[in-house]
């Protein structure tokens, strides 16, 4: 790998602790960084580099995953930290940071490309990208890129103007937009899933496949964030990027040996294909809702409009639920259905291939559950295979059981790592291009603005539980049903056959 | 179910003691015994039904998984079950038995059904169908079933006459032939599997099955059985009976709800179209061989010559391996490989299912494993798909990964407890018909034939080893590989992913 400077804007910040810090490190031990490579950790904090690094070294401590087995490796990572304090709205303040990358480049003999990471809240984005061209951080003899976090905008228009912001400085294909969904490994895995194997090849079609179910559903709540949350919604914070982006993972057909280009392109002529919705059809597809008062994991906890920060009367999506159609030629009439929420009963993202019912008809009268293949990527990552089988003993009567495949967490990378590395490297595969993006917020254009017009109900969900009924009767009307997380359902009923 | 008497001979022998009397106390533990109900132990020791009793307890505490949290239940199990002293070559005491037996059904009011249950050496078979007939014991008011163990003749001739002589005193639905592979719920599974799960269905026919691959390793050598295997062979031992129907109950094409006439009825059709070798033939398609010293799990052991019993220099098969084709349109051009052995690398029988690699041709280099279905029958049962899937942190290299169903054996009815069930329920589904016994004899013939003329080679393979390169060149000739037991390899390789 090249050598290169990593410039972390917001590095004192939560995700830069949490994450960022933490996927560098282990990179490190890894040996998955450049060399030579400097990072240039940029924030607002009157600190040191010494004292910025005891903050590195504290977080590891805190949220890495095997630090302690690591310690030989902890010095020599942090001294490649160094610390540049600034005002990120100080225009001067570039100029010198610029100066500050220079000498540290020639010091350690790196060329000149430059890796700008903006860890920082939205309203930085665009002041920093004018700033970095302005200041001549972006004119070197090496490469620049940009990674970006999320939020992407709140609406199309905003979106659009914040790219063009950024476009006067990065070409497109500088640009990493990160979704950290498109950095979990099974994530990822869903672009070879259909090509390496004919068994699923030979279902991957709506001749086989009766619909497609993707849940994000968190037991927390809005936390700290609740100030931002009340503005944005689930539709902006989760559907927007992460489900869709989920959708067009599962919904794309690449063949084998595809460049990144070549899969966002895929990617992108899924979200092409999702049938447009009108506005006047919202209510038909698409169920908002909010959580009441309940019960998580054993603990009372309050109405999403009790929580400190959020407006009397808040209207605010903390659950949506949406139908929707991707008119291929393979996914033609195949649901795809997908809902997030908060507070809800059950930490879990996956997404439940369901198969079409076995062709012959049952005339005896018991029921067949349908094969699924679930993508399991959180907490977990793993896949999960449900069949029918003969109850052993019970006269042949069918059950359902399931075939799991369950990596050891531990032992699979962090989606910051592997996202860290291909932005290092160019490959831009696992990032958000902008097309996806404004075709997103195209596509949920029409559902923002009947949430915001109060043209379709606002349901209410108990803390705690499965979301709203109505999110249960969208499935229903087409003769479906949520399915449970199969790990977390075997774990709740664990088979008996005596 | 009906009240009936069991007449178990050879009741002071092994496979009663070891796998018989723990079947039944087992279902008497579930309720799942008729009531009345009486067991008839026949034997040649001159024992008391109080020394028969303390014998069978003795046998449930050395065999029996539960008995010691069951012993509430001994007791009454024992009382069920009277001893009957006998020397079975003596036709009048069958007319004592007979005597016996009616005065235990009078007293327990047992009405007239009877269930023989022969588990006693195929000299014996003969006498005691025709005695069974002369003393009166086979005509009663209710039904009478024979349960009979294998071997089932010795070739096609003998097992020709052996069932003339049964069906003297039996009709071919009263006789139900044990064959023990049949008894595994696994094995059962096998029926539904494909009719149950469009997954399996999309996936069964030549189009997308590249071969199938059954495989009964055993680690042990001739033991005590060293006499009579001498005079065997694995040909007849295990390929005749449990190979054919492995590969009759993995071929079959079941809809739902078939009768267990039905059932058998597709297994014998999958029989018949199994292509004939002539015996010129038999040299190109089978591989005969013996093992030599080796060493089994760190143990050295001899050379099966050199086994106590065995004759000096014979040419007896400890191993075998076949290749056949069944020539239907489902199967036409499909290898099925079998192969079993003694002193082999592992304990483990098991069904591999090959699907043809993915359509896309690879342009890269990398290979691409098959996608495998894999049924563990011994010695866990269980299900397992491997699926190719991204490498996570690996430049996107494809890597085989496996998902299992690995139900807890100790929840899994013994395969004697359930041939028993269905014996007792008049179900017939699970014992050899006899016309798959016979055109099973009558496939294996010119195999007998080519291996006691010494028409083809005899190869020799090391004791603990996966048998002779012979049995590997048979695959390779068609561009295959044996697979191994993916469970046993991922314990011996475990994933590692850094």
């Amino acid at each position: 790998m090249e050598s290169m400077t990593l410039l972390l804007f917001g590095a004192t910040g939560d995700l830069a602790a949490r994450k960022i810090f933490p996927a560098l490190f282990r990179m490190y031990v890894n040996k998955q960084l450049p060399q030579p490579f400097s990072i240039i950790a940029v924030g607002r904090r009157k600190w040191s580099a010494r004292q910025f690094q005891d903050h590195v070294a504290h977080a590891l401590h805190m949220y890495g995953q095997d630090c302690t087995t690591q310690s030989q490796h902890m010095q020599p990572f942090l001294q490649m930290i160094d610390y540049f304090e600034m005002n990120l709205k100080d225009g001067r303040a570039y100029s010198e940071l610029h100066h500050h990358v220079q000498r540290k480049e020639e010091e350690l003999q790196i060329s000149g490309n430059r890796l700008f990471y903006l860890s920082v809240a939205p309203e930085f984005f665009e002041g920093i990208s004018v700033n970095l061209k302005k200041s001549g951080l972006c004119n070197s003899t090496g490469w620049k890129r940009l990674m970006i976090e999320k939020p992407f905008g709140r609406d199309l228009q905003s979106a659009r103007e914040l790219n063009q912001t950024l476009a006067e400085t990065f070409l497109e294909e500088e640009i990493y937009r990160i979704d950290h969904y498109l950095g979990k490994p099974m994530v990822q895995n869903l672009e070879s899933l259909e090509y390496a194997n004919p068994m699923i090849q030979a279902i991957w079609n709506n001749e086989y496949i009766a619909n497609v179910q993707i849940t994000a559903s968190e037991t927390v709540g809005v936390e700290e964030r609740a100030g931002y949350y009340d503005h944005t919604g689930a539709i902006r914070d989760m559907i927007q990027n992460h489900l869709l982006q989920l959708v067009m993972m599962t919904a794309m057909h690449l063949p084998r040996h595809m460049t990144p280009e070549e899969i966002r392109d895929e990617k992108r002529k899924v979200m092409e294909a999702i049938r447009p919705l009108r506005q006047e059809d919202v209510g038909q597809h698409v169920i908002r809702a909010q959580y009441e008062t309940g019960y998580v994991d054993g603990q009372e906890v309050a109405a999403y409009r009790d929580e400190i920060g959020v407006a009397k009367g808040a209207t605010t999506d903390t659950f949506v639920a949406a139908r929707l159609f991707i008119d291929t030629p393979r996914w033609q009439g195949v649901p795809f259905y997908i809902r997030t929420g908060k507070r809800m009963k059950e930490k879990s993202t996956r997404i439940v291939v369901e198969c079409k019912s076995p062709k012959q008809q049952d005339s005896q009268g018991d029921t067949l559950e349908p094969n699924l293949l679930v993508i399991r990527i959180f907490p977990d990552e793993g896949i999960t295979w449900q069949v029918n089988q003969k109850s052993p003993g019970k006269d042949g009567k069918l059950e359902a059981v399931s075939l799991h495949y369950m990596p050891d967490p531990n032992k699979l990378p962090e989606a910051y790592e592997l996202l860290l590395a291909d932005a290092m490297k160019g490959n831009a595969a696992h990032f958000a291009h902008w097309r996806e993006v404004e075709l997103s917020w195209q596509w949920v254009e029409p559902i923002i603005q009947a949430f915001e017009q109060n043209a379709v109900p606002l349901h209410m969900y108990e803390a705690g539980s499965n979301g709203p009924k109505a999110a249960d009767a969208l499935l229903e009307q087409d003769g479906f049903q949520w399915w449970l997380d199969p790990v977390i359902s075997e774990e709740r009923t664990p088979m008996t056959i005596s």
